[in-house]
This record gives structure tokens, C-alpha cells and sequence, in this order.
């Protein structure tokens, strides 16, 4: 079975209207794909500072934009993530709705940002952020399809934990940094693709040098075989990248990592 | 913290006499090194019907000369792999020495690597093989090692066990083949140092393209910020290869990805 992922690098600005605006037409350039995703923070700069002004709880007009353009394409969307307001807290959420514009998953972003990297990165997520706490695995008509934030696939837990619930596909709306990108964006995306005999689809927002925090881009899609099939520069950018999903179990019959796992000796599990 | 890891990229024959002389003679030429590291299964070819022949128990010839050797030079040795033959059962196994040639440590391959890639390699180490099911750390004056044997570094399970163990450095002896090698090696190295913020030493047979399984070869130092610090070809070699070890605690300082694990939402521990 064949599925197309639209993949929507945006422009991310510091005018939220134009951002909900321009994610609209972004998703309806790409309405031909059967699962469009948006990157991480897509309606709001992704700064400390703003993720409370900018954020909004379920329902507000970022969700209900991407609620009514699922209806209305009758395709899948995974919206990227958003800050999202609950009582008095702020995450780092990603909502995913259905073909009737149903909100089918959630996740909120479980492992925090909280980096100082010599002459590098800094950020500190848990000043503002309050972090999730749920393994997030959804059904689509192409499967199962796993959904983290970013700084969540850095652990081989939570990624194998999706694969094990059923995962075929792991959505990664991201951000990685200029310090981090170019050294780590392309080989986590090939090694948790790899390991887990999944196809990844990572999807970050366009690079804005002048921004308070620069996104490295290079939205990209990894094979179970842990080969990189789409790779994207550093421009906004929407486009269709349509994968085979039966090369998952072709793979795993072939090199049955997750069959090969000795569960006898130790434990991979949710709490 | 300096070490000196000395990797031994044997050229392997069918001539067991012939290649426990030319493992000795190696581990002469590397004797400015720390921690002498010998491949995957070095004394034998890399056959299931050569297993039982070439095995011996623990103090059987093989063991013997890398203990000698270690007490006579007054380093670590990582004697690869042999088959060892324990009671009616053949093991795939890595035994450790001190500076005082004493057994500090035995891994037994505990994943077989039994896998099927259509158009490529095909081997059932299970046929033949009983898996081991420890896993390994051992103390040095170099501090904790974690050790694994090649198909056994595919499984982020183990190697996050290691690091949790307190390990600092992975010795892998290893030999991929022309299949999984070009497609998986470089990766699966670079992505366990990177996510468990360790040395990874992976050490393989020089190749043989006469042989009856062809070791991609490529004896490769990777650093925990996921970069190659050393890779070899396919030739024999025997190199000395120096690391900075603080650079692990540097690294796990600037981005603590082992403190950042959400142990409150999955476990991940031996049985």
C-alpha cells in the first residue's frame, strides 16, 4: 500500500494570523497527499517567551483551522504542534485529525529541550513547558502511525515503545537547531527508522536566520531500511513524498530485529 | 582521561595454527595501545560448520595466548570472539583480560543473527550457536566498558542497558557483511555513541572476498557526539587509535540526554 505524506516546511513568522493564514494555503497546496503534516510550532516563533501569548487551548482557532481543512480535503492532518493552554499550563502539543476533521491524537511533547552546548545551543523548554506523558500511537487507513515531538526522538525508548505498539510510520514535527542539525538531524531520523524497521517523516519549519531561534529545516523522510528517500534544504517548501508501506514488513521478514529482541533478558515497557 | 585503544583488523584464514600466531603477533604491534581489541570470531572462519571444529572451552589455546599476552605486555585485552565450546553447547564469545592476564569479563552473543535479505546475505547463526543472555560492563582503569558482539549492537535495548550500567565505551568485535555493511554499519555505530553519549570501538576481520562470508571490514571509533573518530577499509591493519574520555562527561553535561530519560513513562531494565 502506497501513502503520500505532504510535507509543509512553513515560513514560520511572529504574526500569528499570517501564520494560521499561510499554514492554510500551505495545506491546501499540498491536498493531494493522504497525511499532511506541519512542523513543530508553526503559529508562534518557537521562544520561551512567546509560547503562552501565542498558545491557545484545544479548540482555538489554530486547532479548528486544521480541524476544518481535514473536513474539507478529507485527508489526514498531523498539525506540526502548537503551545497549547490547559488550566494553567502551557505544552508543546500536536493534534492529528481525520478525514471528518475528528481530533483522532494527541501529543504532548514528553521530553523537554533543556540544552547548553558549549559555544552552541541553549534552551531551556521546562522554564515555560510542562511535559507529557503519553506514548502516542493512532490508527489511520495506512496503518498505524506513531506521532513525537522533536527532542522526543532522541530517546530510543519512546521510539521503539511506538513500534512495539504498532507503528509502521513515526510522524516527527521538529526543530532541530544550527548546532544540533547539522550534526545529529539526519542520522536520528536514519537510526530510529533503522531500528524500529519504520518509516520516519521528520517536518520542521523553514530557516529564518534572523529569528531568535534558527531552525536547521531539512524536513525528511527515512526508510525502514534506514535510507534517507526525501531530504529537503533549507527553504520553505511543500511537497508530496509518497512511500511504499509494505517495504516495513518486507524489511522486517528479511531482518527480524523486533522478533529478534530478547525479552527474556530485559524489559522494554510503559509505566 | 586519555586511552589508547589498539584495533586489530585480523586477516582470518582457515588455518587456526596460522591465526592465533598472527593474533599474537598483531597484539606485539599495538602494545603502546591501552585496550587490545581483537574482532569477531578471529581464530576461525565465519561459518556454521567451522564453529564446533575451531571452539575450544575457556583456557583452550586461543584464551590461553591472549592471557599470556596481556600479563606479558601488562595491558586489557578484548579477545574478539571465538566459538567456545561449553559442556555439548558452542557459544559465540568474548573473553576480557587484565594487566595480571586474568579473565575479567566473558560476553556470549546473546541476538543471533539469523536474517534472510532477498538478492543478499543470508545466515542462521542459530542453527549452530546458543545465545548468551548477560549483559556485559567491566571495570577498567579507564573506567566502566560495556562489550556486545556485533549483531548484539543492533538493539538499542543493550546497548542503553550498558550505558545505564556505566559505561563510558563500547568495545563491539564485529563483522557485518557487504550487504548489511555499506547499508548499516557506519550508522549503527555513530547513532549508539550519539544517543547513549559513549565510545563506541567496533572491531572486524579484514576481508576476504574468497571467503565463505566476506567481512565488510571497516574497523571504525566513534565519539558520543556521534562522529567517526576513526574508520579503516577493508585491508588487515593494526592501529593504535587515542581518545579523550572527559569528552563523555563534556557531552552528557551539554546535552544530558541519559538524565532527560522519563523514567516516570517507560522502563527499561534488565530482567
Amino acid at each position: 500500500m502506497k501513502v503520500k505524506f505532504g510535507l509543509i516546511q512553513l515560513d514560520v513568522s511572529s504574526d500569528k494570523q499570517r501564520n494560521i493564514e499561510r499554514a492554510r494555503q500551505a495545506i491546501e497546496a499540498v491536498k493531494d497527499a493522504d497525511v499532511i503534516i506541519l512542523p513543530e510550532i508553526w503559529n508562534s516563533p518557537y521562544d520561551n517567551k512567546c509560547f503562552r501569548e501565542y498558545g491557545e487551548p484545544f479548540g482555538g482557532e489554530s486547532t479548528k483551522m486544521l480541524s476544518e481543512m481535514a473536513k474539507k480535503l478529507g485527508k489526514y492532518i498531523v498539525g506540526g504542534s502548537i503551545p497549547e493552554l490547559d488550566e494553567d499550563k502551557v505544552y508543546n502539543t500536536s493534534f492529528v485529525f481525520d478525514r471528518n476533521g475528528e481530533m483522532i491524537a494527541r501529543h504532548r511533547k514528553m521530553h523537554l529541550f533543556d540544552i547548553n552546548v558549549k559555544g552552541g545551543q541553549s534552551f531551556c523548554e521546562s522554564a515555560v513547558l510542562t511535559p507529557g506523558k503519553e506514548v502516542t500511537v493512532f490508527d489511520t487507513d495506512f496503518g498505524k502511525m506513531g506521532l513525537c515531538i522533536c527532542y522526543d526522538y532522541r530517546f530510543p525508548e519512546l521510539a521503539r515503545l511506538m513500534a512495539l505498539k504498532g507503528a509502521k510510520t513515526i510522524i516527527v514535527p521538529a526543530a532541530f537547531n544550527m548546532t544540533t542539525g547539522p550534526a545529529h538531524w539526519e542520522i536520528m531520523f536514519r537510526a530510529r527508522s533503522l531500528d524500529n524497521q519504520v518509516f520516519s517523516v521528520g517536518v520542521a519549519p523553514a530557516r529564518d536566520v534572523n529569528g531568535s531561534y534558527v531552525s536547521y529545516a531539512n524536513s525528511i523522510v527515512c526508510s525502514p531500511w534506514g535510507d534517507i528517500v526525501k531530504l529537503f534544504d533549507e527553504k520553505e517548501r511543500y511537497e508530496i513524498v509518497e512511500v511504499e508501506l509494505d517495504k516495513t514488513s518486507e524489511i522486517r521478514e528479511q531482518l527480524p530485529l523486533l522478533k529478534h529482541r530478547r525479552e527474556d533478558v530485559y524489559i522494554m515497557a510503559e509505566k
